[in-house]
């Protein structure tokens, strides 16, 4: 083997150096506190899960799915995402005593990509899950501190786009009549291909009125305004009018939370998630060109793990989120005590009395580095303890 | 498949509940940031890595390693430890800037496990590495960190073990004179089986004096006095006696650190790290039966990847660490604002007082909860804005 590939990693796999590090940490830190500021709990599961258990729940496509098999013979899976491990934990464990539960978690999840130069495959997401409340207003608090969270950081200029799985699937089905056509339709809007989605309506054997009612439906974005022109493209079909009747009572939450001017809908949200069941959402910061967070809810998911419970849940990714916060500074602002084995003694109190004083302090003999020059460099301070010491001196005359 | 196998976890996989989590937050905060105050930098690196490039170089036997093949047919392996990883990153990028390296990691290794019942097989480490200093300095600061870090925590009943692979090394091949044959011995050492130990020695054909140096190294244990009586038995070897000679100097450093009392030497200490080439150490609690961090010098692993350089480090394991401390008790110490769609607004106010005060606080709609009494239970105060306030009633009138 030559030596280059010894320093490789995997597609996608990345090394995080301290600066970042120190970037992300802090980020991490303000999010959770956040969190628990709200009452959310964090835990922690298994990076490894059965295949046949939280693998299929995840709605991750299978492609993307690290595999292995264990000494057993089952098939493993690096977890790609957080909520069905947690649907697993609430189902079998949690939501026996609390109801609702407030979970909460910073997780890497895993994804493998399929070229060099792509996404990370392994990256790292803070999220929360209400697990056990089926009312609208589980889903305004989710929205809602979901902004705190990002306002918290310091972001600015972001947005969350708010839909309804349970609108286009309504509409999708009255229109298009078989579930085969409308997963065609929902794949182009998932890719966010609006062209794609326009053509493909062009060559459908529909009626022009129905071929406008789902081109006008790409436009119902925006303010509350775009849930009233939702209303007469339904032609009363009743699940969509409930879901309309859903977001309506979700603005007046979302205002009366004094988060509105964060949040706009677009009723063609469809997510690669396929558990979200109701509400569902995205949110954008200005320059970063996908999605730094996401979440919806997900009743059906807990069926899966043998129960019945309304769930919803965001994650945010911290990656994105530090890209879209910008470069943030952290100083480095590490002292140094430099001595000899004469007077290691004196710099070993120094370094304890200014650590004690919340400073970052290196300890280091001089005997282990090469260049006093270059190593001196690197911090704010050095404080010298070389040679024998004016004390000794004094008592050896 | 049965609806309870939808729960199951993989061998030795497990879940961390918000009780557990909590407490190993906190010890986890103390220990990062003892670390911190000594100039050490945290850094993270991938989940997974390439078997051939970190995974041969890591030391774990080969069974405990979860490997999986990506889709350009590379087997990767979920790392089971820190230590290789950073000396991949250390030689590759930071090296070339910094000198000595200062590095930490808080991160999960992972080792397969046989059984049912048994060790975790996923399991979170504190440790750091200094690299590129080969003087004991840098060994004496390790093992003083790890003691800093240990006290920082609370735990006071803890002894390190401090021996010399260099030392074993020298002994067993003067005595027995091939590589193989001192293999078998290390390997009881390093089992701990001092009983297989002897009845090997017994059965060896060997001069008496041999044997009976053979045997008196097991009794090279205890404080400064031992160093002082191995060195007969090496009968003048020049490599054993730079090892002693080295651990001498180690104790002075110890001294002058005053941390003395928490190291004992123990000259048998051979750990299953294959890649120590000096000093190495174990610490154990009092209530804890298996060490709860370890670590040494480690030069030749640098060499791995293509680098000459000194480096020695320790890790220590968080899960063992809070076995060792007992239980730690976190108050959950949270508030809810319980209320109905009425009044909304009042209670998203009061909610958001209380968290900027520093409060955990649930925010909870009544109709999201089926038992109104059962859910009360869980928290500290429960503030009720239920059914038309006051305000609203007066203004009404």
């Amino acid at each position: 083997m030559s030596k280059l590939f010894m320093f490789e990693k995997p597609l996608g796999m990345r090394d995080t150096f301290p600066h970042l590090y120190e970037a992300k940490h802090t980020l991490k830190k303000i999010m959770e506190e956040t969190v628990n500021g709200w009452g959310y709990r964090f835990i922690e599961t298994p990076t490894l899960e059965y295949y046949e258990t939280v693998g299929e729940a995840s709605a991750i496509l299978d492609q993307q799915l690290f595999k292995l098999l264990d000494q057993q013979g089952h098939t493993l899976v690096l977890r790609p995402d957080m909520t069905a491990p947690i649907a697993r934990v609430a189902a079998s464990k949690l939501l026996k005593d609390e109801r609702p539960l407030r979970l909460a978690y910073t997780a890497n999840v895993f994804r493998a990509q399929q070229r060099e130069g792509g996404r990370p495959a392994e990256f790292e997401q803070v999220g929360i899950e209400c697990i056990g409340d089926a009312s609208v207003s589980a889903d305004g608090e989710v929205i809602a501190l979901m902004v705190s969270v990002l306002r918290e950081t310091g972001l600015k200029n972001f947005k969350i786009s708010i839909g309804h799985i349970g609108f286009v699937h309504a509409l999708f089905k009255q229109i298009l009549g078989t579930e085969e056509r409308a997963n065609i339709l929902r794949r182009y809007l998932y890719e966010k291909n609006y062209v794609g989605y326009r053509r493909h309506i062009e060559n459908l054997s529909l009626s022009s009125i129905d071929k406008k009612r789902l081109l006008s439906f790409l436009n119902l974005r925006g303010e509350q305004a775009s849930l009233d022109k939702a209303f007469p493209l339904l032609e009363g079909n009743e699940e969509g009018r409930k879901a309309l009747a859903q977001l309506q009572e979700l603005w007046a939450i979302l205002c009366d939370f004094g988060v509105e001017d964060f949040v706009k809908f677009d009723l063609s949200l469809v997510s690669h998630m396929s558990y979200y069941s109701g509400i569902l959402f995205e949110v954008y910061a200005d320059n970063v060109g996908y999605a730094i967070g996401n979440g919806g809810r997900y009743n059906k998911l807990l069926e899966k793990f043998g129960k019945q419970s309304g769930a919803t849940g965001f994650a945010l990714r911290v990656d994105y989120t530090l890209e879209a916060l910008g470069t943030l500074s952290f100083e480095s602002d590490l002292e140094c005590v430099l001595f000899s084995a004469e007077r290691r003694k004196e710099a070993i109190e120094l370094a304890g009395i200014l650590r004690k004083q919340g400073k970052k302090v290196v300890l280091q003999d001089w005997k282990g580095i090469d260049e006093v020059d270059d190593f001196s460099k690197r911090f704010s301070d050095v404080h010298y303890f070389i040679g024998r010491s004016q004390r000794q001196v004094d008592d050896d005359a």
